[in-house]
């Protein structure tokens, strides 16, 4: 397992717990925290501790795929919240063994669009 | 450059440019491909073939981000049709140099919800 690997287990593993020094202590001081989806950014790693300290919620965070290579690391994830559960997809940038980029997607289900049923199946 | 980064990479610009001779060629023949949002899932390298040969638009994919290790990888790309565009991702899943599992992901859009605003500035 390498490095950023197992960096970003333990990340979505104490955001899970809420382990809050543990996580912490895995990003940059100007951490860089993104959501493409609402063009929202949230910068430096105080403000993305409160933003997680503050989301409402019993969320839990279980990791389903980890992909990682010497500079970058992604986990796609499944939140679950009460009855509720989707994936979810979180991007990482890494420098000197710290987290400096964290980009999320958390995509929604959709209606399939019309004229594909003769290929596809559903599950 | 791994050899699943490098497949991950001709996997987009194969698709983008309709090359599907090539395009073809990266997949096993019980290709398993899933869009967990609408929960779609298509069987096979020939029915997958023709799902993006009768997908509609003038579309087009440009890879952004591609990570990849021993087994898997996956791409964060920007799609775009007429004006339109957005991020989108597809994991992969090899065996034998071969393409064995995509799995796609398409965030749309959505509003910020209320009450992080102290904490967020927009881009």
């Amino acid at each position: 397992m390498s490095p950023l690997h197992d960096l970003a287990a333990r990340f979505i593993d104490t955001l899970d717990r809420r382990d809050w020094d543990a996580w912490s202590a895995l990003l940059h001081d100007d951490v860089v925290y993104e959501i493409p989806q609402t063009r929202e950014r949230i910068i430096g790693r105080p403000r993305y501790l409160q933003f997680n300290q503050e989301y409402p919620g019993a969320w839990h965070l279980t990791p389903r795929t980890i992909i990682a290579d010497d500079e970058r690391a992604v986990v796609w994830f499944t939140w679950t919240v009460d009855n509720d559960n989707a994936d979810a997809m979180a991007f990482f940038e890494v420098a000197d063994e710290l987290i400096t980029n964290v980009t999320d997607f958390w995509p929604e289900p959709y209606d399939p669009p019309p004229g594909r049923e003769h290929l596809v199946e559903r599950y």
